[in-house]
């Protein structure tokens, strides 16, 4: 306690604005968050109501209509959605069965954007690929009527950036093998768990390439795949008959504690409200439109602060960032001065990357001592966004990434397993108390805190 | 190593009959089991060659070639399959959703022997439960053409007691709920994981009672469908769809070491071959067949034994023990002295319990003893068999059981998730070790050990 106390003190004295601090007592606010039930609220109110919030479908169109009337009653203002149109993808069956003398089932989940097998499915004999660059490495034609299975091993990181590294077999290996003659591909799921839940996820088809049924064995069914290839050849029955339904329409749900200084610039906080279909998304990412607008009504309540803060719940993350996408070119033109997005589940944040222009460095140093309690530390990575707000940065606006920890978040993300049970309200009160005490800080800042370039 | 030595001596010293303890030196043989890969092959084979294998279907009829080739090849005698028929069960359709202004799906398993919704499944509303004792207090009639969701909640025990006590909602629930005039039932399951995984397992319908449909919500989904009854009513689609296929053929596959002293009587080593259809049965009960027969082939390798050691694989234990029974019947006039399952799984073994004569004191001392060194305690329970045993036992023959961790057997049990990799293979050795000592020790003693009444 004396620690944080000294903390506190050195945080107050650094602000050189003595009325800000009266107003958002940065500490006070911070501890006080560490009670914050709001965000396991919206978290249980979303996916208990709703449940799963595919993008474009009918659920995340209610998901809208309860975000627009649960931010209205928290009393932000200019509560709206913004809708745009993106082409819908809407999961069939799926079955894979391995044939001859060692038959059984497989469970797997088709990716997002899979093509069809059709109702009748089709039977091809398995090319196995240890890894994404084994299959980079496969000459042209080589895989004319096959299926690929790309083994492809994801390692936990507490910073999930095994993510980026593992997750090329899932985005982009089923057009690499439909590009060599693949019929379908399937993938070891990008996760860490051995629970029979596959991990779904969008994939990507190059320009030219035609879909192919493209989805994610769970881990003991791709080890399983695994242990029968080293007995010998395996041929499969796969019946995976997702759709592509055309244009339909989403929208981003956005609401806004308007600031006491216009030309101060807009503070973008962003989750996004859809999930994927297979599960409740309470760690992807209900937990994280619970996290912003809770920490955005406790700035909110404790008075008017000085920057615009916009919240930003964004509809359709999950097949392609077209929320983020629509978000941007409707409002590339105003003046965002810093933006955030929580999208890494609800576990406990453990440091913070942070990229402001020099005259932020201040601004910087008082959200690492305030933080410093928490048992945030303070990253030299830097601070891109999460995927809805990574335009923005990437415009010049300045980025504060709270970095979660990972190190679970790979058991869960994509899965059936996607529930509320998995969030830890203790954790999630500590990320709104961190969110809290940035936004306390960034949005009442007398510097200039953005844009970073 | 000091004190292990000092036991194998005291054990040693124990031993009445010097020549047995040249034959098989209990821990020389201890020692030497907790090196064994051939219970590991057994789980890895039957598993991955065969994957599931649901009671009187194809797949078991599989299994049981495997187990007949697998037990011939390690040079077992009198190996053989004894076909029994029983009623078949097979799985079809499986989906529920919730209705209305909540609209979502929930993830659930029939029972073993559930009855069916029909193609065109049913609308009914749900009926709470918070426990079986309240759905026993139900009046009759009050269910009429409701759904009963019994939500009895199991916790985790490391003998596994709490399954016997929580299990009742799944045995006799459904049959309870049909009686009262409910048109299905949903139990939460009777497991202690938080995955989309139900557990399935058998129920049982009272004389005059039509099966209903019954099903288990997984964790997340029970908890799911309580939250939403707290904001009010609930309406259900349920499509159900297994069917009963009549008369059928199991089996029971036997295999021998021939003892030395026929009227010594034999011991009998039980697992079962079958698994419910979800998953491969790794934990229920491919390792347990692994188990039991490495153990009686390091005693076979190390020369006769004095008495028969008879390993019993038997068919059709999850829908009801048919194989167990139709063991019995064939068998019990013949001299089992004594009977052991291994049917819980590959964890650890902590303690055992020993039902025998007064004659066979000594043997149970000496048991203790050898087994103490791998860290095995010992119990103070009636040793009653698993399923497949229980009839010998009860008929008189002495029993020990060897008791495994619990602690995440239900987490496993009757899933999807009962997979390979859910076997720890440094566990499954000290169970080789557990099962290799007490065969040494009992198939040879000079002593009387059964029957044990």
């Amino acid at each position: 306690m004396t620690k944080r106390i000294l903390l506190a003190a050195v945080a107050a004295l650094a602000l050189p604005c003595s009325a800000l601090a009266q107003t958002h007592d940065v500490a006070a606010l911070r501890d006080a968050a560490l009670q914050d039930d709001l965000a396991w609220e919206i978290t249980e109110g979303l996916t208990t109501e709703i449940g799963a919030r595919l993008a474009a479908t009918e659920d995340e169109a209610r998901a809208r209509k309860w975000a627009i009337a649960k931010l209205t009653a928290l009393g932000f203002q200019n509560v709206r959605s913004e809708p745009f149109r993106m082409p819908v993808w809407v999961r069939g069956e799926e079955k894979a069965e391995v044939l001859g003398q060692h038959a059984q089932k497989l469970s797997l989940a088709a990716l997002g954007n899979s093509g069809s097998t059709g109702a009748k499915g089709i039977e091809a004999e398995v090319v196995y690929f240890a890894s994404f660059a084994d299959l980079q490495a496969a000459p042209a034609g080589t895989l004319k009527g096959k299926i690929a299975f790309i083994d492809h091993r994801m390692t936990v990181t507490q910073d999930g950036s095994s993510y980026g590294v593992f997750g090329a077999a899932r985005r982009t290996g089923p057009s690499i093998a439909a590009s060599k003659g693949a019929v379908a591909t399937l993938i070891r799921s990008i996760g860490t768990d051995y629970h029979r839940n596959p991990h779904t996820g969008g994939t990507n088809w190059a320009q030219g390439v035609k879909p192919i049924p493209a989805a994610a064995l769970a881990l003991p069914d791709a080890e399983q795949l695994e242990r029968l290839l080293k007995r010998g050849p395996v041929r499969l029955k796969l019946d995976i008959t997702p759709q592509f339904k055309g244009q339909g329409e989403s929208g981003n749900v956005i609401a806004e504690v308007p600031g006491s200084d216009p030309a101060a610039g807009i503070v973008l906080v962003a989750c996004h409200l859809d999930s994927w279909d297979l599960a409740t998304g309470a760690i992807d990412d209900a937990s994280g439109c619970g996290i912003v607008a809770a920490a955005a009504k406790r700035i909110m309540d404790a008075g008017q602060p000085r920057r615009t803060i916009r919240v930003l719940w964004a509809g359709a993350e999950e097949p392609g960032v077209w929320g983020g996408k629509a978000y941007f070119e409707a409002h590339k033109n105003e003046r965002h001065v810093l933006a955030s997005e929580s999208d890494f589940g609800a576990d406990r944040i453990w440091k913070f990357d942070a990229t402001l222009p020099e005259s932020g460095k201040p601004v910087v140093d008082r959200l690492a001592a305030a933080l410093a309690p928490l048992g945030v530390g303070r990253g030299r990575d830097p601070a891109t966004g999460g995927a809805d707000v990574a335009a923005v940065i990437s415009a010049g606006a300045s980025g504060i990434d709270l970095a979660q920890s990972g190190l679970r978040y790979f058991d869960y993300h994509h899965t059936p397993d996607d529930t509320l049970d998995k969030v830890d309200p203790a954790q999630l009160r500590q990320n709104v108390a961190v969110w809290t005490t940035m936004l306390a800080i960034t949005a009442n800042a007398p510097e200039q805190i953005g844009p970073a370039r």
